[in-house]
């Protein structure tokens, strides 16, 4: 699949996390960027044959986002249960269906969420959630890029299974990556944990895990081994190879120095810990201590959507109004942490920003429309007023999978939906 | 023009500000509702004469949003300035470019806000801006329904004006209405703000203003006057007729109970008075002393953009977060606040919710996209994951101005973006 965008503006990540948009082309030959610049002479372009030479009428080409944490599969929990207490939410509503799961659903339900990350403009998940085989099938199926992680924890998992399945996903196929994980020190006993820590070890390999997300979360920790989770984990050698945490809002200046000095990513999720009244990250000390940021959804029942265009508001408001400060972390800052500081987050260097030979995972977003009148400033109001419905287009690994609302991914929507509604009304 | 629509869902607002949903048909006969139930017979149906037949294939119809506070003209000033401390974006950058601005701009940049109110679903708007006759101009010939207030204050505007804008709105249009109200007690003079008093007085009207946005505003009132804002406006006459106020985030429990005795409202901004970190409103409080909410989202410079559904997720998650509590301001009290508790406020009791007889203000949301699948809870789902990209149809007073992705208000989209563009282009 050849594709020429022309009369675009393109969004080039600079080298010191800032932006700047050019005027020109864009060529996609097969899954890669092949060129980018100012528009050749025609005898150039035609030495190529395109299957589509798309007119983007000034709109910006700009690099996919990537979902840096997720559970997909929680999609038909989606408003089951909103507005109640953590607690009551988790083991009343969520734990009991889960249980209900069949290996089948996985593989409708993260379709679903596919979709959804197509009209964000997402083109990647780092997906947690079960039946992991089902979960990379459905993703090679429509197209979709996906990295996983482990859940393993006290109630389900074992180390011999991590072990498979990070040798089995990370050559499975070119669209799936998989990452040594487990669900948290909350739900993981020492042993277990001992047990992961020796493959870090052994593979030398990144670590992905929930790290103080709450408060309580943090509290009971330091009450079982006088240590913080990220100080604890950090003992137990698990941060040894890089890799990061997901949510990261009751972090000290302790965990925030590990992070920095390891290299590590702290994966926020705003909507998420918003909705579920879990706090707010400290997203300007962990800039400022040089931490890699990334941004995440997190799972559809706790959201409730997948939509990385109301994160990244969150992510940069709730730091104004954590600081009481209009001016820290700014607009640019998050389009960074939605774009290339996911990409590194999740091992994509290769599809962190629009270069030459750079992976074709990218989005054109239509600046025709009112939220972005007048051009004042692009980037910046990207992250304040931009929404999905500024999304024309989405392709992944040099596919269209998504174009002015119609899904091109070999699965048809309403059969998904009608299996996503089948799964609910199986377990009432 | 007489729409009717067919196969739909249709909200219903219950007198206990909840919801319920019904299927059936729902007829526009020139302005009004003219039937709302199960499908009549075909000879009943076939006794009017229907320009347009709309299968809503099961999707929801609903009242439009009500954006009940809003600066549409400062389109101009979107993403000029973001990411800037409150005092130096007030005074080095809004304050000098609205000094340029000339009475024409007032039309474009209205009609520019007017087109995204009708993407995010938004049916009327309650502006306070400048040249408030090119304003309603703008809103007419594009068939938006208009509340305007003043914004006088120190700088700008009078007694004699105000009053003469209060009777000539209040005739000028169907779509056109006017309430009595200055800029904020802060940029007001006592003389000035007894001049209001006394028109409020006069009228037996009600009154709006800017009240209590930040926490340097109150403390300047208190160390004025001795009182907070709301206690100071109430002590000055101004509230005796109704009203409200915008903002209301640094409200004490005085100045809730005086908003709820004298049946004020407070409309919230949350991604405004997040996004230059002035604070999160006390929702929780104000609903249980039962004072009615309206949702407004400010203006464009503030915010970046005006879009209903961004705001209803952050009225309920600010929330929460204030109070830690994952329980409190759950998505249907939001839905009502967006709806009918918008339409209290800007005095739209004939646009409150869909039944016979109402103002054909109102929505289709489509129901079929990944964001609402599977069907859950629908009414808190449009709060916590609707979007935009949901909004399938606008109808305002019986006109259906916007239609799957397309404008229909008599203006050219692109001809509005060209004037906004020179707008900015001339102030450089």
């Amino acid at each position: 699949m050849n594709t020429r965008f022309y009369n675009a503006k393109i969004l080039r990540t600079k080298p010191n996390q800032r932006f700047e948009i050019e005027e020109g082309e864009l060529w996609v030959q097969g899954n890669r960027i092949s060129y980018l610049g100012k528009s050749p002479e025609r005898k150039v372009r035609e030495e190529t044959t395109w299957d589509r030479e798309i007119d983007a009428k000034g709109n910006l080409l700009m690099p996919g986002f990537k979902n840096a944490h997720t559970h997909s599969g929680m999609t038909f929990l989606r408003s089951l249960a909103d507005d109640l207490p953590l607690q009551e939410w988790l083991f009343q509503q969520i734990f009991p269906k889960e249980a209900q799961l069949v290996p089948e659903d996985l593989y409708w339900l993260t379709a679903l969420a596919n979709l959804e990350y197509l009209t964000s403009g997402i083109t990647t998940q780092f997906d947690m959630y079960f039946f992991q085989e089902e979960v990379a099938k459905a993703c090679v199926d429509m197209g979709f890029r996906l990295v996983q992680t482990s859940g393993l924890n006290n109630f389900g998992g074992s180390i011999a299974e991590l072990e498979e399945k990070y040798l089995k996903f990370n050559e499975y196929h070119e669209l799936s990556s998989y990452f040594l994980g487990f669900h948290a020190e909350y739900t993981t006993s020492k042993e277990l944990m001992e047990g992961v820590a020796s493959l870090v070890q052994k593979y030398k390999a990144p670590l992905y895990v929930h790290n103080s997300e709450t408060k309580q979360e943090v509290e009971d920790c330091k009450k079982r081994y006088g240590l913080s989770p990220t100080q604890f984990l950090d003992r137990l050698g698990m941060y040894d190879y890089g890799g990061g945490g997901y949510h990261c809002v009751w972090f000290n200046d302790t965990d925030i120095n590990i992070f920095a000095h390891k290299g590590l990513s702290a994966v926020t999720n705003p909507g998420s810990n918003a909705k579920l009244a879990s706090g707010i990250a400290p997203i300007k000390k962990m800039l400022k201590a040089g931490v890699n940021i990334a941004i995440g959804t997190d799972g559809p029942a706790s959201n409730n959507c997948l939509d990385m265009w109301k994160e990244m508001f969150l992510v940069s408001s709730l730091a104004k109004l954590k600081d009481m400060d209009a001016a820290v972390v700014d607009g640019e800052q998050v389009l960074y942490m939605a774009t290339a500081g996911g990409a590194k987050a999740m091992g994509l260097g290769e599809a962190d920003c629009l270069e030459i030979g750079k992976l074709a995972d990218l989005i054109l977003i239509d600046l025709n429309q009112p939220n972005m009148q007048p051009i004042n400033h692009i980037t910046k109001n990207l992250v304040y007023s931009g929404s999905k419905q500024n999304v024309k287009l989405t392709m992944v690994n040099g596919k269209i999978l998504y174009e002015e609302n119609r899904f091109f991914t070999n699965l048809d929507p309403a059969e998904i939906y009608r299996k996503a509604n089948e799964i609910v009304k199986r377990m009432k």
